[in-house]
């Protein structure tokens, strides 16, 4: 199979290192340049000593970033920048006939308006927003097989909309009222030297943040919008948990139709196991547990796996829905290197199972 | 100050343990006899190293169960019992005349009908349901003085009642609808001897459990519906995660009266806050947060304080209540001293604080 | 018995923290004063939420750090301050004729050429070393009475000292080829905004650092060369271990005298048990273990307590000595508060049991 | 390359696990059978869902343990199986005339009566032992290449024999004396449900165990003395440390010749770096760090690298070598892979890198 060069814009956070290790280890994809301001002329072995036993790490450097350079360097471009940075890289790429995949939230958004209201500043590059398209490829896989420019998913958004969008296109549950209660692994707060992400301040800690407007609501209820045809506004709580990696999230819905019996019941538990199947069960990074299990971050860790599961609760009427994800991989560098296996026309599978 | 003599039947387990400590550095209560029938003849400080510092733990030995003897040493006697058996000791001590506070549920429903709904046999004294105290001093307070049977809450129940029975009381939220998310330490699955509470199993994890119908529904509904006025129904997620202690509660709620503008919201923010004012302003283990502070079960892990903060979301029009606590100190054995202290006649942060 | 106002200087990190938890719980001193430049005008509540139910935490406002004012205000000043700073606060402290104790290095050594090698600087008061004592009370207590500058020992050496000191003293065993293998928790590195201490970069990680010459090893060479009564050279290896508090050391020793039969191994232990038990057999905070146990610091965090254990191994004719402690009680705080009961003639576990 | 089929007999615990993991993954093993009494007639993805997103573990069903049968569908057989345990299924396997790799101790001993004075029993095979090669790649590859019986080291003996070996060979060091103090994540004692390995009894702790004579002390020892050509007799001290995975070793040696000066110094730098350099500078599975690193376990973690660091202190004449691994991969399954792939005639870091 032909394989492709490709850079890493930014890789010395958790995202870029976890993109890095991918990378290293896939079989179609080469990674010819990372970039780093404060790294620049280490190699990947010096910086990430965990990748010191493979030869390529030992050899490739990083260098500070530049365009013309990156461009000439490689096919596609992975951007693990903070938001407001990726679009300067972003804009010129793409004029270079690259193509991009970026793990920031610059792209994600269709509505500039919506953008400059969740993150306090204009868009840097409003005309851009039409063109990418959002990377979850259970959603989006034609669109991203086409695209100069995928962005690829939040990891709060992943684990919310990939259990809900299916439920939402196929009218089983109400649009309004959706509650989403998340707890993620202190790794999706980035490699900050930061007093709150202390280890003693994090250790036999557990608080709620960002409550009740997070960023991540902004691309969460653009999708959850189209997925339904009509405006959907959720309510979301980030939580903090004393863990590295994974993203718990538990899902509170109304079932569009209710049910009062045994018969209504058993009917919509056909519904939402067909809804299911259908949308996810060819899915390699979906999995659908059977119903005497719940999802566990520990089994998703360091892969780029959704675990998903849910329960009808006769007593309240209502839909929980479960899923668990490895913040960094799923919700961050696993579904960007998905992304790039289908730009590629790689197995979508290739380097991540 | 009178002194009183206590002892504790059932003493070798997390809550069991946390009372012995509380109790050997009470003021005013004298902790007399400590039994367990895997330790007896050990001391406390042999079974407890952590106590070993204290003198009176290195004299106080485990003795067998045994009630006749109980009631001659202890005026007051704590059951630290699994359910099923805490009733075994509460009948004929009760018979004796002596005050008993139970930290099992055994006594904590005034419906033998629910008991059994939830705990799968028949309730094995139902005659004393109607007697015994619901032991929530924020909300009994006065019952508790004169009571003989003290049923103490469980720990998620008290996470969930403290924050909602004065919303519910006012009538400034739905009774319907409620929503109550909680993530758990793991000392509250008990010092049991089972794969699923290995370090290995629980560390770097988080996961959802008991969904939907936990065991700790039943108090907690009873209590709700008798501060609405009317049967309350509602959805209850617990969590496991990876700390020893706390518990982290997130409440979803609909006011009773819909916000759709800045001075309705005013208002209810108003409304909101004296209530809570009223209920717990003075309260001495009830901490309202102001509003820049969100809870973290790190300040109140090893204390007696429910920590309450909330907010109003006007994107959805809900009222987002969240509370930390100790899920051995207020969720269980603080809790139980404190309705000793008022039993007794103490103040009521006597050891407490 | 006579209350003593008191003081803090530098109450903002994790000894501060841990000293104002513990000063506002004794029940002879009374905590006056706590400085913090950073916090200076908010309360101990909103500063340390923890403490927010203790109705002296709500009032007591942090104040910047002016000796004047604090010569005025307390009798006793506690320094919680990096090194080389508590001299500047010493020092006029003294003259004004008040009693200082200090949690820094800066009055630990006798000999400030030691001082410079260790710390790269010259010592900011030299003249002040001959006259503070050492704030170890199981070893100085007699000269902690009288003392008008304690400097209260360091977490590592606190870990080192209390085991070896009475076995050197009593010639037990050889003061030369000591090693101590130490592994600490995260709180020992203070609360420093540092990628190294992120919680991502401790928890599942252990790692040794300041391999071969840590700093602390002048105090504990100097101390263990009083006690040998000889020039005293160890070897000193840290660890960081992800836990919040707590060190573990473990301590190689020669004994002595050689053991090569059983007659001789039982004449050891009995020496041994021996000393141990006449240098700490009534010791409030030195817990002397039985030979079926170990320590753990599970069993002293939280506590001033140090326990020991120890077994000669008849295959390597060494003697192994195991000690554990909470770095911030009885290595920093606790121990502070100990030679403050000592110096007002208070029972010396006021408010430390 | 041409496949060979392999099975692996007792799969569900840590290290079954692990080897489940690489065998599933490795590019020229094909998994063709998996045991276990507890699980048989289950699929790998039931028994282990973190494997479920890959086709084969859907797919391969745990069965019931058969010597008969396993002989006939696999060419080499890894053994998971307690101590004892092993050898009822490794003699009759040989007999068949198939390939055994085991990772109990049951052949690591060349002496059956030290097998019985740390084992406590009878060797269940003795003349097996002269023919079982210790699959110490680095030092016995040759030998593993053509033998029938593989003997994979434990987890603490690879942590201590990997960076003491070529010393002892060069006669860098003294082979008296020696010390080993080693930190262990929990997974090393295995999935049992014991309430000393409970998250709430690890969590927030740090303890020794096995003092003075673990049962690892036999290999080690046997190995040592092998690689000075003279019997060497070790101290070794175990600890827990609450981590999932990793062990932290700290060695304490004294070099052969003694150094006193700055020349002395800078000439047995030189040889230590030579001899580490000659015995590892190729080997892909250890590390030696640079003189400004030191091992950090989350380095190693699920890979199969021995980080070798080592310094060389001028005040006590002594040599550190500190070294780091995964306990579950270059501590057991992945070695005994990395044992596989020489076995096999595979390039030795399949399925491993």
């Amino acid at each position: 199979m032909k394989t492709k060069k490709v850079a890493i814009v930014g890789a010395s956070g958790y995202s870029g290192e976890e993109l890095v290790k991918l990378l290293l280890q896939h079989p179609h994809a080469e990674l010819v340049a990372v970039t780093s301001r404060q790294y620049a002329g280490q190699t990947v072995a010096q910086v990430f000593p965990k990748f010191a036993h493979q030869p390529h790490a030992r050899q490739l450097k990083f260098s500070e970033p530049n365009v013309d350079q990156l461009a000439q360097q490689a096919e596609v471009i992975f951007l693990a920048l903070p938001h407001g940075v990726a679009a300067e890289f972003a804009v010129p790429l793409l004029k270079y006939g690259r193509q991009v995949i970026d793990l920031s939230a610059d792209f994600r958004l269709r509505s500039a308006a919506i953008y400059k209201d969740f993150y306090a500043h204009d868009h840097p590059a409003p005309d851009l927003l039409a063109s990418a398209v959002y990377g979850l490829p259970e959603v989006y896989r034609e669109q991203i097989k086409s695209s100069a420019l995928v962005a690829s998913p939040g990891c709060y958004p992943t684990s919310i909309l990939v259990p809900l969008i299916p439920l939402l296109k196929a009218g089983l549950i109400k649009a309004g009222g959706i509650i989403a209660d998340s707890l993620s692994g202190v790794s999706g707060a980035g490699r900050k030297a930061e007093l709150d992400y202390l280890f003693c301040e994090c250790n036999e800690s557990v608080r709620p943040y960002g409550v009740p407007k997070h960023r991540h609501l902004s691309e969460i209820e653009e999708q959850l919008s189209l997925a339904a045809g009509a405006p959907v506004v959720i309510q979301f709580t980030p939580h903090l948990i004393p863990v590295n990696r994974g993203i718990l999230t538990t899902l509170y819905l109304a079932p569009a139709k209710h049910f009062s019996n045994a018969a209504e019941l058993f009917t919509l538990t056909g519904q939402i196991t067909e809804c299911y199947q259908n949308a996810y069960g060819n899915e390699p990074f979906v999995r659908l547990l059977d119903n005497k299990r719940l999802p566990d971050t520990k089994n998703v860790v360091g892969t780029n796996v959704v675990e998903i599961a849910w329960r009808l609760d006769p007593r309240t009427g209502r839909l929980i829905v479960m899923s668990a994800e490895d913040n960094l991989v799923k919700g961050a560098s696993g579904q960007a290197v998905q992304s790039l296996n289908i730009l590629c026309g790689w197995p979508e599978t290739a380097g991540l199972i």
